[in-house]
């Protein structure tokens, strides 16, 4: 498809988007269910594609050319995963509306109301890899929070992706959405030119590795909202408590290691390198953890009486990249620093702005780390692996963001709204400014309460 | 000064800013008192710097490079302006701490909470043209806010700018906030040079001419938060009250007609046009406004009873291109349209985003308007020329934003706040996932009320 083509669809998304703004948020949810409706009805024919999908997978497996993960990711059949993607749909649709709703109520002079009420943000252009599913569950968001997409899926799920959009397409066509609402790209070239496009795209929402979302953010101006990096620290404080040391880090490291909140660089105070870390280290070994030390946690290894049979084949000497690597594997790399300012400075340096985690037992160690560890989530004796927006209670999430503004952290729909301002004069004449001033009208900027704008 | 030396500054920035995250809001409050008294011990060698920069303006408005306006904005010495560029540094000290405020709190587990807390953002990269105070103001705002600044004036200010700022280094190396907390650099090449490093600045604001704003948003991956155009409108709906037209659109176009914030654009329903059209027209021609109307309002006018002595000289046939222009003048952009729908279409096509109001009686009208129009602010039977952070009730005003994320419209010290996410775990044992899950422990995502985190 030719850059004109992309040019069509953006143009064409930022027409659906406005002309969606006079819909009500029922609309949105009946919606919703319509698409829920259609992908039962076809539920034999979008297998049957993804079948397809799986079938020229698993030549790529065969030949080495792609991991057998990947393709269990593709499976739409497997499991619960179809109905888990339909329920997952309802979920969103029955989460309160995030839009039209007053966060701040004034009155600026007799009868002149000033409302702040968020709304949707516009044009979401969402470029993910490989599970289709995720253009469901995507699209579910966007809908919901009244936002139009442009979604772009991985090439080995491109069969199981049409026809999924296709549904959608062919549910929204039977609502008062426009059918253009959820439009589905397949090229590379393609979103390259909608990166270019930020006349008609507000917001881009790359899920997946870190190669794709780096290109990404380096290859538009339109606000890439997600993280490339989880390089997420613990640091053990010289107050940490040793069991829940061992137990935090652990979980950690092994619950799921190839997740962005999983912990890639433990920090140990140094006064805790004889004490608390060669037990800390016993602990991981036993989970058969990779570490790769420096020289000073190291030593306290090489010493360790009664050593794990693993130790030789586990330990090993980190160099200064090592600090840099987002593991993402049972390898987890060691540092021993002096202070806890050291190692605030250190994740701030290091540390990817995702999540970062303090073990201690005193007040004023946790309060200065979480204070002045930049990142999006600082924890105080529990596991990074916490950071996720199911767990922090949002019933959805649109994905992680490291960046600094809008949104950071777990993302829930909220990062899909943003607010407009909305004043109404009630008076008979209408307000003008002219009337305010020195020696006329003051401003009385009186708060009120209100939920939403009462028209 | 050398792209090496901009990565010097915008480094010590970050560092500053990394620093400061440990020092409490009351010390950045001190900071700011300090700063006033250091400005108050300093006035005669500014004022005299500012008298130089004033001969070296007269000069060029001489040889007519300059206009008096913007001469006229140098003057630091006229009227109260020394005295109003004090008080507002005390007037952002007095306002409430934008950080640290929990706007989200909720229990996961037994003694595990998760707070939402807000932050600053980290560096911000501040450009604005001609009046000297804006350094003043703006470095009060980042102090008071958390956050590291790096400001750069327009070169007509020159000398005043580097007095200005020189007793903000010297009254922050008294406090505890790092003296390169606020850092000034003089050169387009420098802020080239910082454009490029968003591995250190985290969101630029620029304020100034649209060339200046446009030019730096086509310029940088950084996020850009502000405004190019104010290309505001005012549409009269078929509903509307004769008098309230008359009064809101002179006022959104005569009160001010260079800021950003004046009407540009009439959008005039075609059941009005020889009813309440004519009667607008006289009104905004009894201002000397200048009107380029399409055929249909034109021809309203040309058969009017009584014409204004100056219709022939001020009434004029609009072009296409008429509608995208922001005239910041007395002069006023004029069509008819047929419904509704087409104003709010028309406006979000030609319209900057900014402020865009509806003159009507119906309710409906009004909801759709607000709702149907993307723009960052909508209004009903008010002038544009509301849109303003003051008179919105903020205390102070960052700027306008017409992006669509972070933050819109007139942004208070809030736009230069984030959020992060700090979860603490009081359980003995350390709180980690592996306990949670099926046949485990459930989460229990219980909101409570909190105000600040406890420690």
């Amino acid at each position: 498809m030719s850059a004109s083509n992309a040019e069509d669809i953006a143009r064409t998304s930022k027409a659906a988007f406005e002309a969606s703004q006079l819909i009500s948020s029922s609309d949105r949810v009946e919606a919703l269910h319509a698409i829920v409706e259609e992908l039962k009805a076809k539920r034999a024919q979008v297998l049957a594609a993804n079948k397809e999908d799986l079938e020229a997978a698993q030549i790529e497996v065969d030949a080495g050319r792609m991991s057998k993960s990947l393709l269990a990711r593709l499976d739409l059949g497997s499991g619960d995963k179809w109905d888990s993607m339909l329920q997952g749909v309802l979920d969103v649709a029955a989460l309160p509306d995030p839009t039209g709703a007053v966060t701040y109520a004034t009155e600026l002079d007799d009868g002149l109301d000033l409302y702040k009420v968020s709304c949707p943000i516009g044009v979401l252009l969402l470029i993910f890899e490989a599970r289709p599913e995720v253009i469901v569950n995507i699209a579910a968001l966007a809908i919901k929070s009244g936002n139009a997409a442009i979604l772009k899926g991985g090439k080995e799920s491109s069969r199981s992706a049409k026809l999924l959009s296709e549904a959608i397409s062919a549910a929204l066509a039977k609502t008062s959405l426009p059918s253009t609402y959820i439009q589905t790209i397949q090229t590379r070239a393609e979103v390259s030119s909608l990166l270019s496009m930020d006349q008609y795209i507000d917001l881009v929402i790359p899920r997946g590795s870190k190669e794709l979302v780096r290109s990404i953010q380096h290859n538009t101006r339109i606000p890439v909202m997600g993280h490339a990096d989880g390089l997420c620290s613990i640091y053990l404080d010289e107050s940490a408590d040793l069991e829940k040391a061992k137990r935090v880090v652990v979980d950690a490291k092994t619950n799921y290691p190839s997740a962005c909140n999983a912990v890639e660089t433990l920090i140990v105070h140094e006064a805790l390198v004889n004490t608390v870390w060669p037990e800390v280290a016993r602990a991981l070994l036993a989970a058969n953890v990779e570490l790769f030390c420096d020289l000073h946690t190291l030593s306290a290894l090489s010493s360790l009486p009664n050593p794990p049979e693993n130790l030789q084949a586990l330990v090993k000497l980190s160099e200064p990249s090592t600090y840099d690597i987002e593991h993402i594997s049972l390898t987890l790399s060691v540092i021993a620093l002096p202070s806890l300012q050291s190692a605030i400075k250190f994740i701030n340096q290091h540390g990817s702005g995702h999540t970062d985690a303090i073990i201690t037992e005193s007040d004023p160690a946790a309060a200065s780390f979480c204070r002045g560890v930049a990142s999006s989530s600082t924890f105080v004796n529990a596991s990074t692996r916490f950071a996720d927006g199911f767990r922090y209670g949002f019933g959805t999430e649109v994905g992680i963001s490291t960046g600094r503004i809008h949104a950071r952290g777990p993302v829930g729909l909220e990062g899909l709204v943003i607010y407009k301002y909305i004043m109404r004069s009630r008076d008979n004449a209408g307000h003008i400014v002219g009337e305010f001033g020195t020696g006329k009208k003051e401003y009385k900027h009186k708060r009120f309460e209100a939920t939403y704008v009462p028209f």
